[in-house]
């Protein structure tokens, strides 16, 4: 029954119409999706070339070219792809649907016999097939093609990319599982296990879950696949062009191949591969009912969220091998916080909410949507951060080599270009994310504040939903019910975490009692057509503090308005920011600046300002006893999700407290 | 006259009898040098085989194995050499001065007959000499060979090293310099400058002092001669054993030859290429007046020690080519602050003061000497850090690859071992770095409080003086003149910046005034025999701050106690210490802790510990106003050269300051 109710609470049941999220649905649509197809086929300048176009067209072919890019490229048209069949779903446009109809014509022309795709393997490395899953990406790349089949046969009802996906899939199927004869392997980066189960949901077929669950269960088992295949191909490695060290066992947590993924504790490795593999874990755990998975995925979520994870919802804190690194290990500076990861994260947190409606899992969500995901894209679509800082000062990013991963600005279309794409696919999707329901149960759960137009079929019957929000500028959100059954069902409302438990339920004008439950409010009630539900959780400036633990951020505070996370820039506080402290217990005002940005709410704050005129440049140290007292000054604070759309200068999350 | 009389203050004119030094001197003598020779013969277990003296024995044709080490390995037998002249000149040992020796008459016999020397070019790659200046680190083996020769033949008069390496040094010549057939190149990591100022002045050959100004003078000058070869080369990296990119000349600030050394504005690059060249530049500045050469000198150091340098006398924030950065950047937990870099400061801060006797020098000198460099070494000397950070939370150099190479323990002996055999060359010519004079001007000026006997030259005759020094546990120093010439002179003594001018002279016990010049107080008088002068520089515990330019320490304080930097470690103080702060107008109580680690004054100030109790583990953000009251606590510090020897634990030098 759940299946088929999250079948029919696909994609096109809910639209989103909101006044906040309209202008990064529309940047993505008349924006990223065009600025992206002009970077797939090549046509940016001053940007590093894609080839992930021309590479199909040699595939298929139809030209002459060596392979270019990264062994990977294929997925950038995929998660193009991906995007198009969401953003199609909610704004029909026909001549992007001739567009992506053309590239699929072209990606099935590049299909072997066999139903193999891939275009590096196709024109590079013929015969190659399957022997480096530790690092050439096939089946990766495989994972990214079938979720843009899926989102496209969802969009449009064309089956042509679903079926070129569905012989990929039987192929891949016939090459690896625990039979005799076939590869008891799996790829070095997870993706394609969440990618079968959505091709399974997508084509009813049972084979696909098989073999999802298959790679899942492989994963980390002795003998380990990763070292034996090392061994066959004797080292031989792709990227070091030569032979190199097979890895050891333990090398793999980088693969999250180290141990079975039933027995691991805490997040570890390449945060993307990671939270990629626990979003199939959690699908899994869900339409299997297997209660050890599950335990599993609620063990790492809680490990991540908890104890690695920036208050941006970023995670991974090293860009070694853009890996988490260990609990309470939050740099702000050296920081990775990749925005691939965080939409990783939001995956996960979207399937946990699955499993079962609990907040924790939203407040996850929102947070990293709201700061990280949404601040790595440019206010005009087209620069992009991959490292999202939480500290920065722009000449140590040029002169320190330790810091040279952190961009002090977004950077056009990258040479291993994951993150634009993803971001695009994430948020022409993001209807997907706002609601769940249990049809059985006859609920109803609204996890995000978006202005939107829902329909569910419940046990009871179908509701139409209407959600208009003020978030997050504001805590009010109502909604009009156009459609409701004739019994009753529970609609449910998050109880953000940022509300600290306050939040007030109208219906119909009235103040109304709720259940709170799991985090969310509780209305059952026999809903009439044309009722409205307005929901008021608490939304407060705030200052928020870190566990004592996370060492990075003692005695300093961020300022939390709503979902939003905010930041000093030094176009409005000046440098260094280091100098500025903020008064604990100052008063915080916020107002709406319609003309920062695009309209933003900002904060100010009372601060301090060290006192730097005594200081002279030869002097290095000095006693402190010479320090002057502090000045008082007013400080301003932006979203973070618009850092770095003015001028090129510091900025800074956390800021030193004092009383 | 000066050059005369700098002979005259030779090594064996001041002995070392010193409460607080005599420890490290013996440890030098008795441990380190002894350790260092079993480990230049492969015979400590569980550490890397050094294969240095192996490698002379295979070049002397006494044995047969490949070449072993690093490309610069040799440097190693020359700076353990170098140790143990210096040892010798304090301290005969006809034991230790055999085994010298006999490695001497090895090093002899590994010599080709034109003079060359070198093992990695007999045993591994004849035929290849002076054709990789750039990398295979050639003149700087042969540099720190001229060193140990002259240390080796000023303490035992032994010529036999002395000759060898005039001849070595005349060969050099002849491949080298302006003239038309030689070449116009230099080393990639300079030494051979420094070392050939030496060889001159214990030779009188003037040709060395003229080489080495040739390499100073060509050094960054167009057309690059390190580009030049490498195209030469090919491309032919040593390093990667196959072909890479020729450097570019932006890239050679790396090796400070990226312009003319009389260009250069701020310390760049390789820290201990950077301060062994501005040691010999000084040098040069010194016996030849030149100005220019002086003035890049100054700039350079101003630039180095005002803005580049740890509070500890570290220098070189990054580990990426063990580097300066640029101003103020001085992170303290991905700090480098290189141990052999901090011995090159102190070497180039005495030429310095040889140049002109200012404070500064010498307050920088005493910094580095105390603190980074005294604390590289752990107390039984056998284990040192490369590294010298100012923050460290071992899980963190365990886990965060961006940490990995700051250690939270000293190691042993390592397969670069630069490190322990600069220590104990260093500590055990520490007599030399005491005092200056001025024979012409008739002034002895005293840098360094360190108990000791020497004599002087003076042009009115000669002085002995017996210092008997309690720094840097308290400000007192006496100095007994036991000899004295029948005019008058000057006896200066160096006003400590730690004092903040406030010093008292008291000669035969009765308060005397003095004039201050150039940091120093001058006592010019018609001194006799028994006469005893006393200083006593304020001598107190204080808070430091430091530049608001520096982000890293803002908000935060150091401890201080004349010339010691303290830090907090855990074992004293629980982790994490980032939860501790330190009451900027608290009291400060020191006291003699004779139980701790051979006895030192430890700090004992007031400070809150944040509270951490009301933390969940779950929770790791949470409002700012649920935090409760920090707790006061009693903070204890320690000298940070004795960090890290009771226990692997936290430690930080920078705490946070609260009102």
């Amino acid at each position: 029954m759940a299946k088929q109710l999250n079948k029919q609470l696909g994609r096109s049941s809910v639209h989103i119409e909101d006044a906040f999220w309209n202008r990064f649905t529309e940047l993505v649509r008349e924006t990223v999706i065009p600025y992206q197809w002009e970077a797939l086929n090549d046509r940016i300048a001053d940007a590093e070339p894609s080839y992930a176009i021309r590479n199909f067209r040699v595939a298929a072919g139809l030209e002459e070219h060596p392979y270019g890019g990264m062994v990977f490229q294929d997925s950038d048209v995929a998660k193009w792809l991906e995007a198009v069949g969401y953003s199609l779903a909610n704004h029909p446009d026909s001549e992007l649907e001739h567009t992506a109809d053309g590239v699929i014509d072209l990606i099935a022309l590049a299909q072997h016999e066999n139903g193999y795709l891939n275009t590096y393997f196709t024109i590079k490395d013929p015969g190659k097939q399957w022997t480096n899953l530790y690092e050439a990406h096939e089946l990766y790349c495989a994972g990214h093609m079938m979720e843009a089949a899926v989102a496209y046969y969802n969009a449009t009802g064309k089956r042509k990319l679903l079926d070129v996906m569905s012989k990929f899939a039987d192929h891949i199927d016939s090459v690896f599982g625990p039979e005799e004869g076939k590869l008891r392997g799996y790829d070095g980066h997870q993706e394609i296990e969440l990618a079968l189960v959505k091709l399974h949901q997508a084509t009813g077929e049972q084979r696909y879950l098989n073999l999802a669950q298959f790679f899942i269960d492989e994963r980390g088992e002795e003998p380990n696949f990763l070292v034996e295949e090392g061994h066959q191909r004797d080292g031989y490695s792709l990227w070091a062009g030569g032979k190199r060290p097979v890895p050891t066992v333990a090398q793999l947590a980088y693969n999250q191949a180290h141990k079975p993924v039933r027995e691991q504790e805490a997040a570890v490795g390449h945060s993307v591969r990671a939270v990629y593999m626990y979003t199939a874990m959690a699908d899994l755990a869900r339409l299997t009912g297997d209660q050890e998975l599950r335990a599993a995925c609620e063990r790492l979520w809680n490990n991540m969220t908890r104890k690695q994870m920036y208050i941006t919802g970023g995670i991974g804190s090293t860009h070694h091998g853009e890996a988490f690194s260990f609990d309470y290990d939050l740099p702000n500076d050296t920081v990775y916080a990749e925005t691939c990861a965080s939409i990783g994260l939001i995956f996960f947190a979207q399937r946990m909410l699955m499993l079962e409606a609990k907040s924790d899992y939203a407040d996850v969500l929102e947070r990293a949507l709201y700061n990280n995901v949404v601040g790595s894209m440019s206010q005009d679509g087209k620069h992009y951060f991959y490292v999202n800082p939480l500290e920065v000062w722009p000449k140590a990013s040029e002169k320190n080599p330790g810091r040279h991963h952190v961009k002090a600005e977004r950077q056009k279309w990258f040479g291993c270009s994951c993150c634009p794409p993803n971001v695009a696919r994430l948020l022409s999707s993001l209807n997907d994310y706002i609601y769940t329901a249990s049809g059985a149960a006859n609920t109803i759960y609204t996890h995000l504040f978006i202005g939107s137009e829902a329909r569910f079929d419940l046990a009871a019957g179908s509701v139409t939903v209407k959600q208009q929000s003020q978030m997050p500028w504001k805590g009010y959100a109502s909604f009009e019910f156009t459609e409701v059954p004739g019994g009753s069902f529970t609609f449910a409302l998050r109880i953000p975490s940022w509300s600290k438990g306050q939040a007030v339920l109208k219906v119909n004008g009235q103040i109304t009692e709720y259940t709170a439950d799991n985090g969310y409010g509780l209305a059952t009630r026999n809903w009439q057509q044309g009722d409205i539900a307005e929901w008021e959780p608490q939304l407060e400036t705030q200052l928020t503090a870190s566990h004592p633990e996370i060492r990075a951020n003692a005695g300093k505070v961020a300022i939390e308005r709503g979902p939003l996370v905010y930041c000093l820039e030094e176009a409005d506080n000046g440098a260094p920011l280091a100098a500025i402290s903020i008064a604990a217990s100052g008063v915080l005002n916020s107002y709406f600046d319609d003309q920062l940005l695009g309209g933003a709410v900002v904060v100010e704050a009372e601060g301090r300002l060290d006192e730097q005129d005594s200081w002279r440049e030869e002097t290095p140290y000095r006693p402190y006893a010479k320090q002057q007292a502090s000045k008082p000054v007013q400080l301003k604070a932006v979203p973070y999700y618009l850092w770095g759309n003015r001028q090129k200068g510091e900025m800074t999350v956390w800021i030193r407290a004092v009383k």
